[in-house]
């Protein structure tokens, strides 16, 4: 347990910092700025600084880190890969009492090592997204009432995460406090697992061998098979991403879900069905729980 | 090769029977009714009979398969495992030259069977359907657009196929041709596999034995898992039968999917993270193949 000093006691926050201007930076200066903080902001380039000095949703924007010098709050908004070498780079311009909290999809290594660059730090994960990516698709309300999950460690101030929790509600997002590594199983069950189920999918169908079974099977797919192939022929690079930054919990729920299904492989070899009836009733009632 | 006999010749159809007033046979009626055949059906229960009437659907219902004595083109339109029971029962009272038709979803053992009945068997599989079951959701042009999968085999008469095309057709639908197997084959890829693969993603989440995970994993659900579990929250009876008779083709697409599942699991394991992009590369690419 790291014991905070008196210099690095969080302050109430008044302004907000925030580096990486895509989607979720965006979002989050354009509610922020409304909700009457004044935000600064940081981006790569200098296209994405105008552009969002432009639309008008941060007080300031540089591509320096240190217009940050002033900042209470900073939300970390980079790519998943950045976020550690970002707070790196961030905590020499920061006030010591400075919050620093990211984005990230996948919490575990991140809180660790940036918790350990800055102790006020606190692992955040605001569960909201669209089709588009970058400024442009910024809009208002992206938050409200989608889950937002804080993530503190043992040695997390309660202050700080105080703070952040503070800053999510008046986003209008459910707040949910969590493990990392809880946050991970969960995130990898219910959204990373989809991913590797959903495009194992599509190349069972492809991977057919008899050509007219296989266009056969693309002349009758419907709506079913649209929807359990959905998040499988998501983007790319954002599915890749999700396994190599939860790779752990992701290859378990791999694991729990391979075991699920070699259960229904042999309910169907062995002609069980009224097992596997029973199987597909409890899935049915249960499955309103995550809806 | 069977040699038709004069006698079997099928005939222009005139006069449509339909056994089974359920959502299928309802929507059958309705819509053959209303292209201006005189449409005489079947239903086990009298309320059923009733119902039917009293909706105008049918020209003329009973509980007895004696009135399709002058049918030109039976639909048998009851659960799977009654379709050969059904013609069985049907042949004594139609013409020699009838065509006997019918919509069950798995089509290779009920085609074989009922052909060696019925001579002028053509199996058929129109895929359409609602939420609602039973007469009372039947609603005009159901099939229209809608894949109607016609599944000859070498002794199937072409007039007889040729009729049930052209009433397939004149329902609007986009008619297709297959053998059983290959229809079979198909179905289970793009329709009963995905039923299995997403109840088998709600029984991963379920079976998690973290009680923080299992209701983390609740609260953040979002629409990739909405989406990805939906059929496999689905109809328990439906889905049972499914596999019943389906069973060899749908272990075969399992065994496909496992296999799929593990390269995908090998490629997380061993970190090979530019073969697991590519792999949602043509994931992504290749679904809109399936839409």
């Amino acid at each position: 347990m790291l014991l905070p000093s008196i210099k690095s006691q969080p302050q109430p926050v008044r302004t907000i910092g925030i580096v990486g201007l895509g989607l979720i930076g965006g979002c989050l200066a354009l509610d922020l700025k409304q909700l009457g903080y004044p935000v600064y902001g940081v981006a790569r380039r200098s296209a994405t600084v105008t552009a969002a000095l432009e639309m008008g949703i941060v007080t300031q924007a540089e591509c320096d880190l240190a217009l940050l010098s002033q900042a209470d709050l900073v939300f970390v908004c980079t790519p998943m890969a950045l976020i550690v070498p970002t707070v790196q780079r961030l905590i020499e311009h920061l006030p010591a009492s400075a919050i620093v909290t990211d984005v990230g999809s996948v919490k575990g290594d991140i809180v660790t090592a940036a918790t350990a660059i800055c102790p006020n730090f606190v692992g955040g994960h605001p569960m909201a997204g669209k089709a588009e990516s970058g400024i442009a698709a910024a809009e208002a309300g992206l938050f409200r009432k989608r889950p937002y999950v804080v993530t503190p460690i043992e040695t997390t101030q309660l202050a700080a995460v105080d703070q952040v929790v503070a800053i999510a509600s008046q986003l209008g997002a459910q707040v949910h406090i969590s493990t990392p590594a809880a946050h991970d199983q969960a995130v990898a069950a219910i959204s990373h697992l989809p991913v590797m189920v959903s495009s194992s999918l599509i190349h069972t169908c492809l991977s057919e061998s008899d050509t007219h079974v296989k266009m056969l099977a693309q002349q009758l797919a419907s709506s079913g098979f649209c929807d359990t192939s959905r998040v499988g022929g998501g983007n790319p690079e954002l599915g890749t991403m999700m396994a190599q930054f939860n790779r752990p919990a992701l290859l378990k729920a791999l694991q729990q879900y391979q075991h699920q299904l070699d259960t229904v492989i042999e309910l169907i070899e062995s002609e069980q069905w009224e097992a596997l009836e029973q199987r597909l009733i409890v899935a049915q009632q249960k499955r309103p729980k995550y809806l």
